[in-house]
């Protein structure tokens, strides 16, 4: 029994076996802990226990020392405030991607929330269900730890020592900070993402094949479950609709400023706007959002199977390494496009050098 | 001298050198064409030629066959102008992003167009200027032409042939359906874009922490120049202000949906609006778009120069085809991940075959 399954004496109850609780599961039987689960479905506990993720709790199992609650957003509250019931010295933890509406929820109905922690993995799949789970799906990804001030120092650590082994990389955050940041930085680009998208439906074929990369990316997104979107954003509503109401506001605006853009200071509350843009892009981290640290090269590929490779193998012996790698086809063409993130001051030696060895460049 | 050659009797004249005016210079060169180039300034004609986009053009000449115009999209109407009447035999054609407003201004001026045929190649780089033309910028990217039921076919062949020659991929629209077109897949979300990460600006460093690949794409063309976009959205205001109030009218509607919930049809109108976005997405040509057609695996890389090949190697040895790639990394992280998609026949044997190598997949 390693350090893990000894703080949780070898024993955490995983309540609802889709991807997110049966990922928990994999992950800490990797650790040696002893992990059963439950599920609405019987279906879903037998496939997740087929997959390894657990085993289905018997009337004979000591209590475990930490619930993990991983159902769907709409009832996290209800499963919450049974577990603390049901587990009365246990610690118990859920991982919904909302997490003041449950906890005023709990706190309305006189439920003691000594032993709860919420926490929020940002992780997950386009695909859900117990059959993606995946013990590493954690790994390197932000965990969301929202500890509140009376909670007991010996229950945040289990919970954040189950994060950290489970791979998550910990923040610290009151409800209110998360529901607030990730309204910023998941719900409402999700939205906006998808009103975008849902222009495009009634759009003529030509404007259609117009569409570049800039249009592509800002779309990606709203591909998402519709269905599990309603419950996200229902749950996240009060910062999800003030988001949305400051964006309307701007959007407004820019259109305000370019109706009459002869009008004094409009060209120039356009070009504050575009600005304010490239400053905030420049905040993002990860090598996605650090075009201000990187220089792009792009170099044209064929769409024959291989030649990405070959490229990044080449690029390898020329001793050019790769920051980020972006593959870009414009339809109906056999000729496409990788755009390679490198750091400044080798680009022109990339281009130089691929040039020699045949590759065209742009 | 080659069939272009020929055709443009060995003779087109370009007006502005910059990226786009010196690309073309280029890209007609390698096809045999006399080039002659001038721009305001002079040391831009001397740096375009030096990179041999052209030669300044002198009195000795003959009169051109085509002028192409590729200046700021502001002066575009005047140069066309001065164009039609210093070359009274030559075609005129023009390389802005934005079509009906110069053709308007023209004909409000009692400017006779029949030389005219407006053309918009859709081919851009992160960096203007003549120091970044490439012959190959216009290699299988859309090229817009406008005709008019006027243009004599003559005139058409001769724009239509340089821009297949130059590599481009011919779509033609009239210029109200171009700048429509336009205002909807690159101006609307340019702004878009923009205005989602000015809301970035003033986030807490927290927030900003739990950035994820969403947030990412959905930014990454804010980081755009704010001058040139100034610029285009000016030209093109008509549409986008159209397309920007219903956007504004798009996310008002959806906030008064979220903002009552519980009232009759509410979340119905949530769930229609998100799955108009998901239509929307799928109709998106190419590989990215293409999430329908694709499965995604994804593989777990460490930062180390060379990874991504191997793997990409290793793909190809296995007979997969990588239909499309994405990198991702959580900031602070060691690890990132290659999502790659291939078609879903042989996505269950691409995981188990990259797991028998040791790869860790999700």
């Amino acid at each position: 029994m390693n350090e893990l399954a000894a703080r949780t004496s070898g024993s955490v109850h995983v309540i609802g076996a889709g991807l997110l609780g049966a990922s928990v599961g994999l992950g800490l039987r990797e650790h040696g802990v002893d992990v059963t689960i439950e599920d609405l479905s019987p279906t879903t506990v037998a496939l997740a226990a087929d997959y390894g993720a657990g085993r289905p709790r018997s009337a004979a199992d000591d209590p475990p020392a930490l619930v993990v609650v991983a159902t769907p957003p709409d009832v996290v509250a209800d499963v919450i405030e049974r577990a603390l019931a049901s587990y009365p010295e246990a610690v118990v933890t859920d991982v919904a991607s909302v997490k003041l509406a449950p906890f005023r929820e709990l706190t309305r109905r006189g439920v003691d929330l000594t032993r709860y922690v919420g926490s929020h993995p940002m992780a997950g799949r386009e695909r859900g269900g117990a059959i993606m789970a995946r013990a590493d799906l954690f790994t390197a990804r932000p965990w969301v730890i929202c500890r509140d001030h009376e909670t007991p120092a010996a229950a945040l650590a289990l919970v954040e020592s189950v994060a950290l082994d489970l791979g998550g990389v910990l923040i610290e955050m009151t409800p209110e900070e998360h529901d607030r940041s990730v309204g910023l930085v998941s719900h409402l680009p999700q939205v906006v993402s998808s009103l975008l998208a849902a222009r495009l439906e009634p759009a003529s074929d030509q404007a259609i094949g117009l569409t570049g990369a800039g249009l592509r990316d800002t779309t990606r997104i709203a591909a998402s479950d519709p269905e599990l979107w309603v419950q996200i954003l229902g749950a996240n509503r009060a910062p999800v609709v003030e988001l949305l109401d400051a964006f309307a506001a701007d959007v407004a605006d820019f259109a305000e400023a370019l109706r009459d853009p002869e009008r004094a200071g409009a060209k120039r509350r356009i070009a504050d706007l575009l600005s304010a843009g490239n400053r905030g892009v420049a905040r993002i981290p990860g090598k996605h959002g650090s075009s201000e640290r990187f220089t792009t090269i792009t170099v044209l590929v064929d769409d024959r199977p291989g030649q990405i490779a070959r490229l990044l193998t080449e690029l390898g012996e020329l001793g050019i390494n790769m920051e980020d790698l972006r593959l870009e086809h414009s339809p109906g063409a056999q000729i496409g496009f990788a755009e390679i993130a490198v750091l400044p001051e080798v680009a022109e030696r990339a281009l130089s050098d691929l040039a020699e060895r045949g590759w065209r460049t742009l």
